[in-house]
């Protein structure tokens, strides 16, 4: 994994080198570490608060939808991971494979997960019989391992975490309004909490989840304009149910093969969070993903130190009410107040609240924005008010940038050299396409750019391919990614 | 694995094979099912909902505390596990070990974490330099994997989950006392949620935890007498220290070696709660640790299905005001009232509300308690207020039988005659012996008892061995075990 820096470096600026950037932010907000295990990195505990909330918000809002938690095994039979032909294909390349185990070399060799499909419909063959057992809605929080050449903290790691969920339906229309609806889902969460917007729409059949009839996605603008591929939902179609042998006796008592869905978010999408929103000065944190959301910073000198420390402390015993008793936290530590902005700053906590003797004597505090910077004079009497519309400002603030800047940066291109051009501007670029897999290729040979996908919200147009001229019936988007 | 029943048949009496009747409760009650991987079990939603509520009870607690989570990878470099002794030998024999991946045979095999503390003890080598990052509190959840020969669901599978706390400190003696401080904070949960009591203690040193100087645990007896090991606390003393070569400066500016524990629970107390509590009808939860509190089943005819499910759905309503939505759940399915009494009878629900035509003019229901099958009128008015009541009774008694059982059958045994009869009763045998290892082994052959702890709340005492005769110190507690 290329090196993080030291935490003490200074950050190397976005617009000298993203990539460089990108390392320093997770080593100056002490997000994660390298490991002694090629391309495994440690999540440490600032970057796994992160998880936690994705964790928390995602699961309370699958369980809402009927969705219920199972935990299937890490180890797959390689002969289970055979099975469905195309999903064989995506996914041997990657995998672990465990050769020995208990002093002993097995049988069969044993497969790390790079993905549960097999292991989990191997078990739902046996779980359904009837209709009456559909829908089944299942997710796993799990850790799940493939072999990758190039990694990059979070973005793409040889382990990484994630929520897998696995549906079966009893028709295929079903299955595919269910992958759509978790696409929703998804897209609403990245709104509402990590504060990015996203591009909803579906994969073209070379970059489709290996097993897929249709691979749903949700694409994000990074800040140098590359895109990320934040979360996917797969209509499975009947694809498994065949490998597997997923039947069911419907309501006229006749055996059908059922079908399914898959749909994941991963620990990727913190680096998402990372590259979406923070600046040179260190990482920003939308307030609705930050467990800390406030800290405060007494100003003080030997003299003043116990009664503004106290005075300090009742704010913040009063903010803790309504932002828990994680979400504040006063510093007192013995080090001059621009070391401690400069840290904090670091770590993206949404609000300094600054206090000083004289503060105190005017009933007032210092509340200062991490996204702007801006400095904004409160009555102590309304402090918990005036944070909390604070942090909403925040929120929204966050989210408007960041779709601005996602549609400022999308283009449409008609021509060969206007489509060239604003894929080395680092566009999204809206663009007729052939549909074909070697001219997608082709594209990518050329321009780094692939399809990121064929968007919902793009009308149906009658066009020409931009590299061969060929009939196209609308517009996809194409970028670089990550 | 040892064969769950299919979820139809009949449970196996406890009297009649106590082995098989904890098979057959986690078919009945639908917890886990096998899967096609040797020893490792599928936790299906009902059982996973145990867990996490362990998860979510126990990390609340440990935040509480000032625990923070973290990440680490799952693969271990042969290298590292090796670098402590005892540890090595203890874990070495258990390991199963990744020796291809993405296609080629890796330099150095990977070991897939028996428990982590040597890579995380690699990674903290690196994190701590000074007194001030002191104490070091993490904890982490995670699948972990032991080759183990004969395994059974919750109790003992190849792969499972669990959390595991790693702590480093200043000195031995605040290392010894954050250990029994975690042992302290499982007990309480354990009585407190799970309702079940334990003898806290210390591990003999031919039981304790290879690597660890003292291993602390919480011994709970089953129904059959055996004892089971539910959760252990480890004070690791310098030795991890010393073999990862973690250090740090102190207030004097002399560098020192560190001092550390770990302390871990796991889905085998989910192996513990069905066997501390469960009847011949099925599973028992203790209230605080079923997610399904109430289950409401409407008394209808065709004539009054809908009056009748119209006033359930109603009372249910108010109650999920108190108890949460997935707390209550009416169940209008289309069978008989006995077969679903059955059912849920079987998954251990606490309450189950019956409500008919009658119970309504009559402005009342019936609430039955599933660990004594007693039948409580209630006015429909009240129903909220009595359900709170005797959930909390529920809870109680369900502590206080495990209590009273635990307590009538331990016994002190002063003679080899009265120890052999004592163990062959099932009974935790409070006896002397004199702490060598060979009259452990000795007494393990000749009666599979064994050392389950040295208890803390057992006053000091000189006595003769119950083998050999040789001086003591203490009574320890022998018993057969899980």
């Amino acid at each position: 994994m290329e090196q993080v820096k030291a935490n003490e470096k200074a950050i190397t600026p976005r617009a000298t080198d993203y990539s460089q950037w990108y390392l320093d932010i997770i080593a100056a907000a002490d997000l994660s570490d390298y490991s002694p295990v090629k391309g495994c990195m440690v999540i440490k505990p600032y970057g796994y608060q992160l998880w936690e909330r994705i964790q928390n918000v995602l699961d309370a809002k699958f369980k809402d939808i009927g969705v219920n938690n199972a935990y299937f095994p890490m180890l797959i039979p390689e002969r289970l991971l055979t099975r469905e032909k195309e999903h064989v294909e995506g996914f041997a390349p990657e995998v672990a494979v465990v050769t020995h185990a208990g002093g002993e070399k097995l049988e069969e060799p044993l497969v790390l997960r790079p993905t549960s499909e097999t292991i989990i419909y191997e078990m739902y063959k046996d779980w359904i019989r009837s209709y009456r057992d559909l829908p089944l809605l299942i997710n796993q929080w799990a850790n799940v391992i493939r072999w990758e050449k190039r990694t990059r903290p979070f973005l793409r790691t040889t382990e990484f975490l994630w929520q897998e969920g696995h549906t079966v339906h009893a028709t295929n229309a079903e299955a595919d309004a269910f992958a759509k609806k978790m696409l929703d889902l998804y897209e609403g969460f990245l709104r509402d909490y990590m504060a990015i917007p996203v591009v909803k729409g579906m994969k073209s059949e070379s970059e489709k989840f290996a097993g897929a009839l249709y691979t749903y996605t949700c694409e994000a603008m990074m800040q140098d304009g590359k895109a990320l591929q934040i979360c996917t939902s797969h209509n499975l179609g009947d694809h498994f149910a065949k490998a597997f042998d997923i039947k069911f006796v419907d309501e006229q008592s006749s055996s059908q093969y059922a079908w399914q869905t898959s749909w994941g978010m991963s620990t990727r999408a913190i680096g998402g969070l990372i590259m979406t929103h923070s600046d040179d000065k260190g990482l920003v944190l939308p307030p609705n993903m930050a467990t800390l959301k406030v800290v405060v910073v007494p100003i003080v000198n030997v003299d003043t130190k116990q009664s503004v420390e106290e005075k300090a402390n009742e704010i913040a015993s009063e903010m803790q009410k309504e932002f828990g008793v994680r979400g504040v936290h006063v510093d007192t530590r013995d080090m001059r107040p621009g070391e401690k902005y400069f840290e904090w700053e670091k770590k993206g906590v949404p609000i300094r609240l600054e206090i000083g003797p004289k503060d105190i004597a005017n009933g007032q505090c210092v509340l200062v924005r991490r996204d702007t910077g801006e400095k904004i004079v409160t009555p102590l009497t309304d402090v918990v008010t005036n944070i909390q519309n604070t942090l909403k400002l925040i929120q929204d603030s966050l989210y408007n940038s960041a779709l601005e800047r996602q549609n400022s940066n999308t283009v449409e291109a008609n021509t060969w050299d206007e489509f060239v051009s604003a894929i080395e501007d680092g566009k999204f670029v809206l663009a007729h396409y052939d549909g074909s897999a070697e001219t997608e290729k082709l594209i990518k040979t050329e321009t780094s750019a692939t399809v990121r996908c064929i968007p919902f919200n793009e009308v149906a147009s009658e066009g020409l391919c931009i590299k061969t001229g060929a009939p196209s019936k609308g517009r996809v988007i194409f970028a670089k990614n990550y």
